[in-house]
């Protein structure tokens, strides 16, 4: 089997890493930081934290080099998903591509490039500690299944799910993956933009009363568009805030650090994705509106000069 | 005629200087910042840019040092507003005491203390520059009027509105001062926060589509609350927000000011003003909601360690 990761941050460094561990399987690892692709390529790949990992993906910059695969595993943040795809797509013409990205849309595009796609969603995060060196900080299961308008096999799907979970990142295969991606969604949407607009850790957001409601009417409003969509959620996001706030009450969300870093953040694909399918589906998603135009205007603030 | 101004920032400074002009009018200016009193006594009050004054009000910073005024002029800070006035009402026990304060929910305080209270609404603008020292960015008008459940006498409202005019502040008295008011209330809840959240200057803040929609959105929460009270604004707030556009691109809201130097903002007495009376008139107003809740998780962001 041939499998190559699109995007190879945190994220995909953890898949190529635990996939790279398996002798019958060839992984190729596809990234645009050059010193990430020539330190895995001259010291492998290693993980550390959680995981405690060392294999050799074959890495590389450039699309061409890519061989066709038997599996895409897009792993970009959501900003790049077109480019990547579009880079890429020839090594994918007999291949079943997942994507296992934050936030909803990702698929949509993939499926504008490639025939077959799996839906998915990851819980593992990490962080590059320096090129072919990743922290990996929590583990955590994924779940794939076929994407709905042009989807994969489940014996794709499946296959997929037992290669990962042997090289260890327990994957469940699913008819219906949608409830584990929108319950992870509507968590991250109701609660990674307010960190990175007031500056607060989750846990002290949370204890804000009037926060925490605007946390609940956003939560909400992504669960009422999962239901207008036939979508059975996981878990209830609220639920998750609250625990969040248990496990996590200093942790600073990704968006925030995004913010302090003056990096572009994923709020299209969040916030900016429930109100699309908000708007797909009847459904009034004012908040997530309010919230994503903010987060918005902060981005386009670091633009501007002093 | 005696006045005491209440609280002698940029806007009581103004009120002080231009009414100490006048040889008939007694006018004390009340404030803590002891430097700032200090200035006034030893050197006077000057105002530059659009105003062009020098005066001698009596300043202090001890309440018992007020001799009994016919006037109040409260032009503290909202959050300050019941310590200036807890501290000043011995002064006031036969005066009309009148609010030109920012947002809304002063006068209802004022009015616990003294028992003839004036609404106002002011447009002038400045800034300390250093003690004893006002610049006057702005000028404008000041509307007055009684504040319906314990009144001035409209014969009050309209001196004060004369020997305001006639010491160089242009003022109308007017039998309901709700309209200008609510007018400003709801420009300044619909642009000050966004600016705050987002480090935008005005103009470009009303460029971005999707925040202009936000901007909107607030104004019409904020309209819908003065309607339900059967207030008739001066004019349509969402016009004023792209007059302001036309005419200050750059300018940074107060609020945003604020924020920058980690001052705790009038976000309560502005959108927390538009909440609260929602409320009691049963008008839904989430937006101004999540942007209290946002603005106030920025403020305790400022108290925590990094």
């Amino acid at each position: 089997m041939r499998v190559c990761i699109v995007g190879c941050g945190a994220i995909g460094s953890l898949f190529a890493a635990y996939l790279g561990q398996r002798d019958d399987i060839e992984v190729w690892a596809y990234d645009l930081d050059q010193a990430h692709v020539d330190a895995i390529n001259s010291k492998g790949l290693r993980l550390s934290g959680v995981g405690n990992v060392h294999s050799w993906p074959k890495a590389t910059s450039r699309p061409a080099d890519i061989p066709p695969c038997d599996y895409g595993i897009v792993a970009t943040k959501s900003l790049h998903t077109r480019a990547a795809i579009e880079a890429t797509a020839a090594a994918f013409e007999d291949a079943a591509v997942c994507s296992v990205q934050n936030g909803v849309g990702n698929e949509e595009i993939i499926a504008e490039y490639v025939s077959r796609v799996i839906r998915g969603t990851t819980f593992p995060a990490g962080r590059i500690v320096e090129p072919g060196h990743v922290q990996q900080d929590t583990g955590g299961k994924t779940w794939i299944g076929p994407f709905e308008p042009k989807p994969a096999s489940m014996d794709e799907v499946r296959r997929l799910a037992g290669t990962l979970t042997e090289a260890g990142m327990e994957t469940l295969a699913m008819e219906d993956a949608r409830g584990a991606q929108w319950t992870k969604l509507i968590f991250n949407a109701a609660t990674n933009p307010i960190g990175a607009l007031t500056g607060l850790p989750h846990g002290v957001a949370c204890d804000q009363p009037r926060l925490r409601r605007v946390i609940s009417q956003l939560v909400a409003e992504g669960v009422a568009v999962a239901e207008a969509q036939g979508i059975t959620l996981d878990s209830d996001p609220d639920a998750l805030v609250d625990h969040a706030r248990e496990v996590a009450y200093h942790h600073k969300a990704s968006m925030l650090q995004d913010a302090l870093a003056h990096r572009r953040t994923e709020v299209a694909a969040l916030n900016g994705g429930i109100v699309e399918f908000g708007r797909q589906h009847g459904v009034p998603t004012p908040l997530n509106e309010t919230i994503w135009a903010l987060i918005e205007g902060l981005e386009h603030s670091w633009t501007l000069a002093d």
